[in-house]
């Protein structure tokens, strides 16, 4: 049943391509429990690169006291370069962060700064304006050595300290990261609070302040189960860069503290319903992530990954 | 934070009220492994319709034999007299299903057709042509009395056996249910395969073939995690009938065989976040759904419902 569904239903108004920014190796396994052997990531990236994914996030060189589940990104990351045609940019903290990534030859780098003030200092232990100034090195570092930097903007839309986020906060966290050289951000929901009301209200503004669409990514995580169509939201702005995590990876929703990524699967499903294409042959993309639910040793929080794997046993 | 969040951003286009069409205690209970007791049953639907729900179909008059979880709907039904100002809908398959429905005062009646061939013969052991049919004096005697009808079509995007179910034939098949009588339909995703175009593409085709979209509702399942997205593209179509399930119920996403119901839950936070009014009081409601949960013995599959659950304890 796979081939014949879902039904292609193009609808105006939405983009003909997205570009799925694949963060499951990532910021999916940073909020796993547990450290996944290295062979195992490198398995996994190279099967979604092989599923059709044109840009997978591999790994972040922030110091391994914060992040242990990426402590192997300096074995990990030279085990990648067989894979062709395919993004792999990798999450830097600050220029320490940089210089161990570009020494493996990275040339498409992240950082991740805070729309908030009291998450900027939980996470990132400075104000807003000190780690903005903190990124700005290593944002024209990377351009000096003529990469492209995305820039992650977490907590746009609620706090779980502060609440609502103001639009005009975000926007001014936006054109800040623009300004020090951001090539693109992405606009995190990272507790997963926002509506599709939110989203367009954002991205209008962040139009009339003079951001480009195709400048920005969505990022949303699926804590109150809406990240899909807060998704569709964005596409009906003109969004054409959406963030997934294959197989829902970052979060367990089985546990109290769910905050699941967007699964890619279920994103992809939407898509190939709405004749958008993404490159991705499901299939693929759902055994992998079937196969990773195994590694992990419980089942993938994505729907459609749970609907197909039944099919196929 | 349930106070301030989500923040509120009415969109052009949209509905100003949605009322939700409340399925837990029949279709969700139905589809639950062992009989609820009567009692929790009756406590639920009180609950339900304290949090502000303004209908909520309460039980089916199918024979025991076949949906022995709801076998207690004549002892079930006289307990909810005291519930004023809600809509307690009841679903008879058949004649005598409406007699035992009206024998105790039903006033608003569902019936359960299908828009697909082999789903006719698998769930009412007879064609589509022979269940108009049947249905026919139900709804004329329902009518009749007085009663709302509400027509149920199951399989209006696609279909285990048959795949891809055309959009005519759904039409054709709604177009019949109107004839006979019904004063509102309920244009079921039974597996959950619709996505957002096939969505609009339905509704716009019934509008065209003269069905005003007042008299439609969307019934979704989450089983590839589309049900809330393509609530949205029905909303954007004019539609202001939802069909939902308190705490997903009815299809548990954690074993293989999911087929969950939109949870009404998420819904209403996606609703509260456009401005959309719905009456419900989430926080009432996702009380209620923990509740249910531990009567059933088992998390709800509510996103919404994990999340708030968890901040409250």
């Amino acid at each position: 049943m796979t081939t014949t569904l879902p039904m292609r239903f193009p609808r105006e108004g939405l983009p003909s391509r997205v570009r799925i920014h694949e963060v499951g190796p990532r910021d999916g396994l940073q909020n796993e429990k547990g450290q996944v052997p290295t062979d195992v990531k490198a398995e996994f990236i190279h099967r979604l690169a092989a599923a059709g994914l044109t840009t997978v996030e591999a790994t972040s060189f922030v110091h391994p006291k914060w992040v242990p589940q990426l402590a192997d990104a300096e074995s990990l990351y030279p085990r990648l370069s067989d894979i062709e045609g395919v993004h792999l940019p990798v999450l830097v903290p600050n220029t320490r962060g940089l210089e161990r990534a570009q020494a493996l030859g990275a040339t498409r780098i992240a950082i991740f700064a805070s729309a908030t003030e009291t998450f900027a200092q939980r996470n990132l232990n400075r104000s807003v304006a000190e780690s903005m100034a903190m990124f700005e090195p290593v944002v024209a570092a990377a351009k000096e050595a003529g990469s492209h930097v995305r820039g992650y903007l977490s907590m746009c839309f609620g706090d779980p300290w502060e609440g609502a986020v103001p639009v005009p906060q975000v926007v001014a966290a936006c054109r800040r990261l623009l300004a020090m050289g951001c090539d693109e951000l992405s606009l995190g929901d990272t507790i997963g609070v926002a509506t599709a009301g939110h989203v367009q209200e954002l991205l209008a503004a962040l139009n009339e302040a003079g951001v480009p669409t195709p400048a920005l990514g969505v990022h949303f995580h699926d804590t109150y189960g809406q990240a899909l169509a807060n998704t569709l939201a964005a596409l009906q702005h003109g969004v054409t860069t959406v963030d997934a995590s294959a197989g829902g990876l970052g979060g367990c929703p089985f546990a109290k503290s769910a905050t699941g990524n967007l699964a890619t699967e279920d994103l992809v499903w939407m898509l190939q319903g709405l004749g958008i294409d993404t490159g991705v042959d499901l299939d693929a993309l759902v055994a992998t992530s079937a196969w990773m639910a195994g590694e992990l040793g419980r089942p993938s929080p994505s729907r459609t990954v749970i609907a197909l794997s039944h099919k196929e046993s």
